[in-house]
């Protein structure tokens, strides 16, 4: 997806711009030691190659050859396991579909935490459940390294630019150490507090956003059907308080904007499968707290069940689409 | 409700913003005939004063005597019935609470058809359904009159200071007639197309807000469940695709903004049962079109319950507090 | 659908069995006058032809020609108004579409009303709006006439095999005189209460159907997905508080019981596009007495999108295809 | 709750009735050998003693000595730690609140299979996520036992009177030996294949009771509001299609029966807290299967909400209450 971040001028964040970017690196280019990096698919590998292009020598593992060989044909030091991975950097970065993948290369047998070095800096920019974090960040702990939760927004494009942002939880320490390599990937670093809690800073935007998103589709579509012009009811809708991103910047209905995916098919964005999987972590998230998320948990059933129905790898403003069919069509 | 229309400069809508009042109102004093108004609750009471103020003279009925006799107090002739206003003014504003009430001031047996002259301009307020709005122009153009729908956005406060936003439906011809009454008593006017598109941008609007006002109050809730700190999490939505007008301007969680209801134990604001009387709107509509609309509707069933369960008249942002509440408080 | 309704020994509730028929009949063979019908479609014509067979001489129209021939061929005087039903009958049934058909044939200007005889029995069996039963209840009082709501459960099969069960509101005095009639058209005939509430019964019991179907379809996906197998989960319901008419009689998963609507593709039975119907009522009057419907609500999407999906034909216990159908099929 | 599975007389499901019990604990009365049990709480501690009253020597283990004192008195032997009834028993009951409960019991280091016998037969009746089942299966049979699961329909009075109903998963060939023990506490035994299917027919039974549930308050109050009769409703749904068994064993209305939770306040019955937890079990199977759940979910945010407002420990049928309450009360 486009930038889920833009630009502010906020003073309460903590974060760094992209264009300090070239200062930052420029500083420690004399001290750059091995940075690890785990998990090289879609999104791994463009960030593993931002951190090449930046001057840091790059040792990583995947669990799929071909991936391991293309970034070792620029420069990467390929290894076999996250163990030797761990062994030979203090900084590791891992970057994995979901929790159990996690678990796997932090606590498996050959996994990072068998052969961590103490004081070693671990980020890890996977979506998945902010309890897992913890639990890594915990058994890190008790290896005497410090464990960072990152996930990102920002999709495959993003992520070739640099351009992602990274919603980081862990001990406020160390975010300065953390900061300076993801900045070499990423656009804009915010800071959320402890452990876990970039993961959940995530989990609740995208929360919204499908919330936003099938709503402002319903509510164009029942605006057409009563007659009003879609373009005439954007612009009413964004001077008044139905306002939402998806209504602004990322309008699911075919011409009412430029550049989007609705403009385009629904190819491209934020696939509904990837929405879906965010919105099962936030429902098992509200289980687990038992948290009621009313119109959270409707929007999940939604996105599941268009997954089902032929939708799974359109972008998720395709709900349009999905909701606007007429009986009969 | 603090205006839910905020300044544009869009150039496509043609509207009025306030600041052209006083040369408006100027060069048409000349040329001041009556104009009827019919209603004089909360909300009428105010706008038709605003009509005083800018000079028209105002023949107004209401059911109840003492709306009348304040307005007559200030300057307004006070007749008995909506079919004596039409006899005197061609002119009229209608300003009522919901569908049956406008059925029966405009077709009832004393009501403004019985007697309204060729070309009266009529102009209704309230919020009702669309189709009513309709077959009222229909029933109007029969006795060549001219109907139009203006509902608003803006509570009682917007009406006193003329700061109400009048979403307008009806032929383009009749369009500036409107808007030089409309201006004397809102900041904003909006052409939205053929009759009932007025009403079918408001309830459209207002859906998009309730949906984003729930969506947002689960959000910070699970946010802060998980651990994060309610201002910083509100920051990074607003920056970010989870961003609305709920989240950036009018966020329920109290202790994030100020000059809110959520910052004044929800007094105030948008009360939760004119949100489900809306919502009722909506959800009749979309019926009526076979339209889906699964947040809405859900949405509608929350603020429905709301009204239950003691929430009646708080601002509708205390869906907050109706779903923060922990197991054993 | 299958009866609806089943035998029940039930000595609260006043109604007529069909096995009762044959007596009722012959008691008041003698004074059989003619019965009016309005409305000759697909389930009105085989409940007309019922009363032909049971001796009555009946008076019909319709606004298609092709429906009152057929009627003519087997004996039915056929007229061209309901107006002109109402001079040659004083008993006259109607079995339209949708309130607005209602509206018209009653109070039209060749309508029921126009013309009606005092102390005519006059009984709907349409399937519309309580509110609009006790709006045509109140006019016929005005002109001397009595109306009965009297809704059907049972599709055409049933109407064909008089099988149908009517759920009566309406004076009780009159129910007698009602029930005469409605015993040769179908099985089970209950009294509700005053006017409107055959309609509130239907209403309430689709309603809740509708959500036991949807409920069964997720129940048994679930299971399915989780291992179980599908007849013996069925099984466990059964004999469990899970059970329900949609488990036990109708259930909607291939190969779990035959003779349903799920072992024939979803063909016959009760569509979806009527069920969304009757949940679109279901949705209006809880919106107009502000009855919260959290389930029903959702279960009104629900077969709404189904319609805009393709469903629209098919018996409503297809949401198990619809709902189950697996991400990459 | 009473009974959730009553009589039946079905022969493809291979159960014992408790009307067997005598002879079968007659029978195997000569070879009686020590039973293990772990979990002394509300439920656990009455099926432990009925255990004992049919003959059975137990060693039992809690966390809480007070719970181990009050069986000891009666004739178990108490000893530290799951490993040590390990140790001495070779068929084990385990009866925990919760799947990190199970996970401790039986991996943990002073847990069960630290010390398991080759050829023990484990059953646990918590109830806990279908997948959790399957991990401690797979990780008995590393230690040469084996592991079934067993969740129980049926509250502490059911347990006190051995009248509970057990689901059991697990392979086929140890059933006959589970079955001898749970006879001793349960009216009824029913085998639901591989491990962990015993879990899912009873998530699968607890969402599909909470949808009917649901669905009959909206239903009995929407017909309420309507006019009707709350009786002659009930009547009207359970001869009819609307029928579950939340509208015919158990009516959430307050009169409509006698001898259930709604006649008594709400008290007694199946607390509103322990549904929720069953349907957050189901939403996250459901999530982790992919599998679309709209009215389940929202089923689970509704009774979530409840527990909110004060009926965390009502009976899960004053879901009724929290519905009807009108505006201005």
């Amino acid at each position: 997806m486009a930038a889920l971040f833009r630009g502010s001028r906020n003073i309460l964040l903590r974060w760094t711009k992209h264009a300090d970017f070239a200062f930052v690196s420029t500083r420690s280019m004399a001290s750059k030691t091995p940075v690890g990096f785990v998990g090289l698919g879609n999104m791994g590998s463009p960030m593993a190659k931002n951190l090449l292009r930046n001057g840091y020598p790059v040792i990583a593992t995947d669990v799929f050859p071909e991936s391991c060989k293309e970034l070792q044909d620029i420069g990467a030091q390929v290894v076999d396991s996250p163990a030797e991975v761990a062994e030979r950097a203090d900084r590791i970065l891992t970057m994995l579909p979901s929790s159990p993948n996690v678990i796997e290369v932090y606590t498996g047998p050959n996994g990072i935490l068998k052969k961590v070095k103490k004081g070693t800096l671990l980020i890890d920019s996977s979506t998945i459940d902010p309890a897992v974090s913890r639990e890594m960040a915990a058994a890190a702990e008790k290896m005497g390294a410090v464990f960072m939760d990152a996930p990102v927004s920002g999709g495959v494009g993003a992520a070739s630019l640099a351009k992602l942002t990274f919603m980081v939880g862990g001990v406020e320490e160390e975010y300065n150490a953390a900061q300076e390599l993801l900045t070499c990937m990423g656009a804009n670093v915010v800071y959320c507090g402890q452990v876990g809690n970039g993961q959940a800073a995530k989990i609740c935007n995208n929360m919204l956003l499908a919330i936003g998103m099938i709503g402002t589709a319903e509510t164009m579509n029942l605006g057409i059907r009563l007659g009003l012009d879609p373009k005439l009811l954007a612009q009413i809708l964004n001077m008044s308080s139905g306002r939402c991103w998806s209504s602004d910047v990322y309008n699911p209905v075919p011409g009412v904007m430029e550049g989007v995916p609705s403009a385009n098919s629904y190819q491209g964005g934020f696939g509904t499968t990837l929405m879906a999987k965010d919105l099962g972590l936030a429902q098992n998230t509200a289980t687990n707290t038992k948290t009621p998320i009313p119109l959270g948990s409707l929007a999940h059933q939604i996105f599941r069940v268009m997954c089902s129905r032929g939708y799974a790898n359109k972008d998720f403003s395709s709900v349009f689409q999905f909701l606007r069919e007429e009986e009969g069509q």
